[in-house]
């Protein structure tokens, strides 16, 4: 449900800059910046941030810690009427939890060459063959989330 | 590191009796019966029992749970030089957090024909695109595993 005068296009890319704030905090803390933003309507269920490095966890990546975030507030595993916006194309781990969690939508930034599961390598978020499937819209501020990557690894380099 | 006169396949048959009897408590407490054991060389680095209903916890599969466990008692995300031994084959999910966790091997018991994501609808852990591989392992057990999966459901009805 937009905004009053909001295209749903404006919307994505407001909700976006939620994702891509967490992003940034990820990075400052030491994690690749990638950033979540789980959303019920015009309500933020939960963010996530990686945290791998943080947490040691090899399953922390940001949209697992907003799922996990967001089914704990809501006291229950389906998180149907959701929509996760965040800022790199999910890998087949997430991918797949998005699937097990019946979000409704996705909506990613940057594609990912090296493991994206939902266009690149894989189309494991839509798949006719699961008993759930997402809608799934890319490219919103792409370039402002590949940019804060390349950013994170040349300074590391 | 297989025991005294023992070979390879009764190590694997070893460590699946223990994931199957995660299962029977998973399904005692009202999940579906899905087990995992994290092992490292003879020793068992976790357990993971399915969790989801119990938790309401989209991402709380028996593989996750194990390797969550098995990272946080390493103290870190790495688990090279473990093998994942999981009484139905992972699905998409737990595929992909086996690759990123960079678990050695993977051994399951029965193959999942709806959601399996390591032989059946995908082959997510073992993909020479991605820059971490499993060596796999199926049908150790899987009579025993289907049939526990079989009775919780029919129980169910």
């Amino acid at each position: 449900m937009p905004s009053r005068g909001e295209t749903a296009g404006e919307r994505d890319v407001r909700w976006m800059r939620v994702a891509l704030e967490a992003a940034r905090r990820a990075g400052e803390a030491g994690d690749v910046p990638v950033g979540a933003a789980l959303v019920e309507g015009e309500r933020l269920l939960a963010i996530g941030e990686n945290r791998r490095e943080r947490d040691q966890d090899p399953t922390a990546h940001a949209e697992i810690v907003a799922l996990r975030a967001g089914a704990a507030l809501r006291g229950r595993w389906h998180l149907e009427g959701t929509t996760l916006y965040v800022t790199l194309e999910p890998c087949a781990m997430c991918a797949g939890a998005l699937v097990l969690a019946r979000v409704d939508a996705l909506v990613f930034a940057a594609a990912d060459p090296r493991a994206g599961a939902v266009r690149t390598l894989w189309r494991i978020a839509d798949d006719p063959r699961l008993n759930h499937r997402l809608e799934i819209r890319g490219d919103v501020l792409a370039e402002e989330a590949a940019e804060l990557l390349r950013r994170f690894f040349r300074a590391r380099r």
